[in-house]
C-alpha cells in the first residue's frame, strides 16, 4: 500500500486540537486549558490538555495522542498474521459544560495502521465520530448537530450519514438500562480504502467531518450558556452524567482498550464528568422535561 | 447431599437486614429506610432498602434477594453438566456516610444451590466477606475492623481470616490504578461442605461472620460521627468515591454476574456512592492526611 496518511494525519490533529482549545477558550472567557505531555513506556505518548471550572465548561478535555510499538497481544487475530508493529494517532475530546441546558459532547477521530518487520503497511483504517448527550432537549440543537453533519457528510460520499448515524446510535447504548447515551451524530471504525474509496477521498472525509465539530457543537453552546438554571436542573444534569460514567466504564470499547493497553489513566478518564450523582431509583414525573428528555433517549429518532 | 441449608439461610438474611436497618436508623437519628420489592421475571426478587441523606449516612443500601429457576448459560461449564436450576440467596450492603472521617463499608453474604431436574443438589457453596473504604485513614479503626474479623473467624476455623484476608485484598483491587479499593476484610467464594468442614459448621460460621458485621463497623461510626471536617475533605471523599465506582463498574464481578443474568439495575446500583468527583490528575500533597491514605492504598497491610 503506497497510501501513507501518517504524517498528514498527525500534523492535522495537532493544529485542530489548537483550534478546538482556542475555540473553548474563547466562548469560555475565564479558564484556559493546561497541558501535560506524557509518554507511553512502550512507545510515543501524547498531550493532553484540560480546561476546568471554567464559566461556561465545568470540565473539557482535548486529548491528541500518538503511540506505537509492537503489536499488542490484544490485536493479534484482527489483523493479517505478518503484523509485527503497530502505529495509532488520535484526538479525543468530551466537553461537559456548566450549565445543564448546554449539551456534552464527545468526539474522536483516530488512524490506525500495522506494519510487517519490513516496514510495508499491511492494513491501516481511520475511526471516528461525533455525539451529543443533552440534558434537556432543544430539538433544534438535535438537528442543528445532525444537519451538519450530514451536510458535510453528503460533501463527500452519499450514505456516509445514514450509515455512520445508524451506528452511533447502535454504539452508544447503555443496554444494562435500555437507555441510549444521547442523542447521537456519526460513529464509524475500521474504515478502509479500497477500490471504491480511495486512500486520498478517505482522508479528505476524515477532516472535512473532524472539522465539521466546532459549527456543529459551538453555536448550541452559545444559544443556551445565558440560559438561567435551577440547583434542580443541576442534579437532573448530574444524574445524567451518572449515565455516560456507566457507558464508559462498562461499554465503551475505547475506554477499554486503552486501559488493557497501557494507556493514561488520567488522559482516558478525562472524559468523566467533574461532578456525578447516583440516586436511588430516580424517576422524573410524567410530562416534565427530565421525562421528555428520557423519552427520547428510549429510542433513537430521525433528526433529519 | 442432606445438607440444604436454603430456608435457613433466607430466614437469617431476612432478619439480619431487619436488624442492620435498624441499627443504621437508630445509630442515624434523622432518617429511615425506604422499601422497594422487586421481582425477578425469570424466578425469585428481592427487598431492596435505602435510607438516603440522614444525617449520617448519606446512602444506605442494604438488599436480600433470593431467585431461582432455569440455569443461566453463564453459569453452564462452571457447574456438574446434569445441572438444569439453579438458587441463589443473599443480603448485599454498603454504606456511605456524610462525615469523611467515617469509612465506607460493603458487606455481603451469599449461597448458591444447583439441582438436576429432580430437584437433588450437585452443587453449593458460601460465599461473602465485608470490607471498609476509609478516605481518611484512623489505624485504630482499621485495627479494630480487622480484629472483630479474625475473632469471629476464629471461633470457627483458624486460618480463615488469614486465607480470606488475603482474598479480599486481592479481589478488592483497581488494577487500572495499581491501588486496593480499601484497608481490605475478609472475602471468600465458593466455599463448600468437605470432608474436614462439614455443612453444618461451615454454616454456622457463615452466620458468625455475617452478625460481626455490626459489631465491626459501628464502633467506628459512632467514634468518628462527632468529628469536624472541611470542604476540602468533603471534596477528597468525592474524589475517592469515584475509585469506589471505577472498581464496581469496571472490575466487580458481583455487579457484572447481576448485570449479565438480568438483576434489577436499581438494586445493583444502590452500591453506588451519591455523590462523586473525577478531577484531572488530582494529586494530594506529599504528607498530607490524603497523601498518608493513599500510601496505604498502595499496599495491603497486615492489621494485626
Amino acid at each position: 500500500m503506497t497510501f501513507d496518511p501518517k504524517e498528514r494525519f498527525f500534523n492535522f490533529i495537532i493544529h485542530l486540537q489548537q483550534e478546538i482549545c482556542a475555540c473553548i477558550e474563547d466562548v469560555d472567557g475565564a479558564e484556559k486549558f493546561i497541558e501535560d505531555a506524557w509518554q507511553r513506556p512502550l512507545g510515543g505518548g501524547g498531550w493532553s490538555r484540560v480546561l476546568t471550572n471554567g464559566e461556561v465548561f465545568e470540565k473539557a478535555g482535548v486529548n491528541v495522542s500518538q503511540v506505537h510499538g509492537d503489536l499488542p497481544d490484544l490485536l493479534k487475530g484482527q489483523v493479517p498474521a505478518q503484523s509485527t508493529s503497530f502505529y495509532a494517532a488520535g484526538i479525543s475530546l468530551v466537553i461537559h459544560p456548566k450549565n445543564p441546558m448546554i449539551p456534552t459532547t464527545h468526539a474522536n477521530f483516530r488512524y490506525f495502521q500495522v506494519t510487517d518487520s519490513q516496514g510495508i503497511i499491511l492494513d491501516q483504517w481511520f475511526g471516528g465520530g461525533m455525539d451529543l448527550t443533552p440534558y434537556y432537549l432543544f430539538e433544534e440543537d438535535a438537528r442543528h448537530f445532525h444537519k451538519t453533519l450530514k451536510t458535510e457528510c453528503d460533501k463527500h460520499t452519499r450514505g456516509f450519514y445514514e450509515k455512520f448515524k445508524l451506528w452511533c446510535d447502535d454504539y452508544f447504548y447503555n443496554s444494562h438500562r435500555k437507555e441510549y447515551r444521547g442523542i447521537g451524530g456519526i460513529f464509524f471504525d475500521h474504515i478502509k480504502p479500497d477500490q471504491e474509496l480511495s486512500g486520498e477521498r478517505l482522508e479528505s472525509y476524515i477532516y472535512g467531518i473532524a472539522n465539521a465539530f466546532l459549527p456543529a457543537y459551538l453555536p448550541i453552546v452559545k444559544k443556551r450558556l445565558a440560559l438561567s438554571y435551577s440547583s434542580d436542573n443541576k442534579v437532573w444534569q448530574e444524574i445524567r452524567r451518572g449515565r455516560y460514567v456507566e457507558f464508559n466504564l462498562l461499554h465503551d470499547r475505547g475506554t477499554s482498550f486503552g486501559l488493557k493497553t497501557g494507556g493514561r489513566i488520567e488522559s482516558i478518564f478525562m472524559s468523566l464528568p467533574p461532578t456525578v450523582r447516583w440516586e436511588y431509583n430516580h424517576t422524573p414525573k410524567e410530562g416534565s422535561p427530565e421525562w421528555e428528555t428520557l423519552e427520547v433517549l428510549k429510542k433513537p429518532k430521525e433528526w433529519l
